[in-house]
């Protein structure tokens, strides 16, 4: 089947540019030693997962505990859900997947770690700890080491519970425009977590792995980083977003839409607010780079000189790839013009 | 089950609520003899829409094929496709649901009306087409009533398909601040229709029907004013945009959330940009209704204070409901404190 004669709005994923895109990670982060966890959020499709895994990822991120059932059902055997759980339903359904799997969460209070330590000794498992310091934020995590210490020294007298290290994820830094500024506050956020981690290892605890890390912050990291896991998503798909940045990864995720009515100054497409995430800006139209969309729900029309006409396909590239795969139920893969596989975006929606 | 026994996130219908705006909506509109054909796109759930039917509204109108097709698969009999449908596998669909139903859709453009027929022709079903009118939006439509009359001609000439008569949307009034300039443009819109009509008429050409106008207009609608249905669908949920114009609807659509940390000065939820449409907006806590909140994928925080302790559950009212409706595959319906249904999103993502 050709690109083309799929219906449409349709999300479309460039297979090469996702694999160049794959190859251009692991070339940053080899060198220094860091792993890759890549973020699930960005694509919330357990094919792609295993891709990433085949392709050396060590293990996966994601946000939510049913994110995490879907990575864990579908088979990837080491899963971190980089957020708090705190419902006590959900707390015991982590506990018993923890059986199955190695299975981290973070924490950042007392009695989080307690309720964790209760449900993983009646599930008979062991549930992986990281405490979540925060490092700029100003979201959930402990804010000074004496406070992480006493989480960490908690769960390491936890007998169902591993303490893992440290979660600092600086996302207030992902999307910052200057490069410089960009690289500097990467180097405070390294000073941070370097005394972090002198304050612990002078306690005498062992702080196994540092995670976090964004599309827009690998870049940064240098020999010497603290960082021993990177958590990227977006790097796979880009965005309009990202693309400003200048970060060397491609777009290989596309919306492919009709011309539903056209003039010569004016074309209006079939896609709008209902398939698009537009938290980080609008959608651009490739073939009309220069010029802003204009979005309504079920509409994207772009005002400029043009031939196209009624029954077209055109392509459009998000604005932020995250929020707009999660609104779609399927991607289709392709390879130049034509359409090789289609596969469900398993985590659609699944934000519990 | 006690509505904060729901894991959460979970969009929450206050069905008391639902049907007080349900009777102000007809009483705002039975005086002017305007029928209610509610817009499918603001809740995409054929149990409301069948509730709709029940409590007066003529038919249903929707965006897309695909929204049509779950509407008359559950037994709705008088369906609206308030939009062009140009690619040629939909019409094909198109012309054979209209054998069980009255289907209608716009169009603007002689080729689209050539289409149509020929599929209708093939099916052995009767289309029936409003030509939409450019009032305004710049999007689709005809923009002088010459254009309009060459399509209404081609459609009466056309054995499959019936001329049902003008489809005018003034969706750029919906969310005008000003209720003055709300009402002196619309007053525009009804004199641009009159006119519209008036050359139809002296054509022989007979209008039964105006169809359009959105929850932000139908106040402004008079004794004699030329549409004869209305659109509207967010009267039913509200939302933070609309609620800024003072309508006289309440807020009946709500996200239960938890609190996963906080502090005295910060409250921080387990619900973000993947739950909420924020294209009018970001949501606004009910509790703290003053201080702006901070949305990311994930999350949403709040910084004043207050008293939450992690686990507790507040809810938020989303800044357009229609976009966030659309990311959710279910809603509960709740009566009080008690949730009474569930009900899946039928046309959730359907944007075909």
């Amino acid at each position: 089947m050709l690109v083309n004669q799929l219906e449409t709005p349709a999300l479309i994923v460039d297979l090469d540019a996702l694999e160049r895109n794959q190859k251009r990670m692991a070339a940053l982060l080899s060198p220094l030693g860091i792993a890759l966890r890549p973020h699930y959020k960005s694509h919330k499709c357990t094919a792609i997962a295993h891709m990433q895994i085949a392709a050396g990822a060590k293990g996966i991120t994601c946000a939510k505990l049913s994110e995490a059932e879907d990575l864990i059902f579908s088979g990837i055997e080491d899963v971190l859900i980089a957020n708090q759980v705190v419902e006590p339903s959900k707390i015991v359904r982590l506990a018993y997947l923890a059986l199955c799997c190695h299975l981290a969460v973070c924490v950042d209070r007392m009695e989080n770690i307690d309720q964790l330590e209760r449900a993983a000794a009646e599930a008979g498992s062991t549930i992986r700890c990281f405490v979540e310091y925060e490092i700029g934020m100003n979201r959930c995590g402990v804010a000074t080491p004496e406070e992480f210490c006493i989480l960490a020294r908690q769960i390491i007298a936890s007998p169902h519970l591993e303490f893992m290290g440290i979660q600092a994820y600086a996302g207030q830094l992902s999307h910052e425009q200057s490069h410089e500024v960009r690289a500097r506050k990467s180097e405070d956020v390294e000073e941070r977590l370097h005394a972090l981690i002198n304050v612990l290892q002078n306690g005498g605890i062992e702080v196994k792995e540092v995670s976090g890390g964004s599309t827009g912050t690998v870049e940064q990291r240098r020999a010497g980083t603290v960082y021993t896991e990177a958590q990227a998503g977006s790097y796979l798909f880009m965005d309009t977003a990202y693309g400003k940045l200048g970060l060397g990864f491609e777009n290989a995720l596309f919306m492919l839409s009709t011309v539903i009515s056209a003039d010569p100054g004016k074309v209006i497409c079939d896609v709008g607010l209902k398939s698009f995430g537009v938290d980080q800006g609008d959608p651009v139209f490739v073939d009309y780079p220069q010029t802003p969309a204009k979005m309504s729900e079920e509409h994207s029309a772009v005002y400029c000189a043009n031939n196209a006409k009624p029954g077209d396909k055109v392509r459009l590239i998000p604005g932020h790839c995250c929020t707009t795969v999660n609104l779609c139920d399927a991607l289709y893969f392709i390879r130049g013009d034509k359409v090789v596989d289609k596969v469900p975006v398993t985590s659609r929606g699944k934000s519990r």
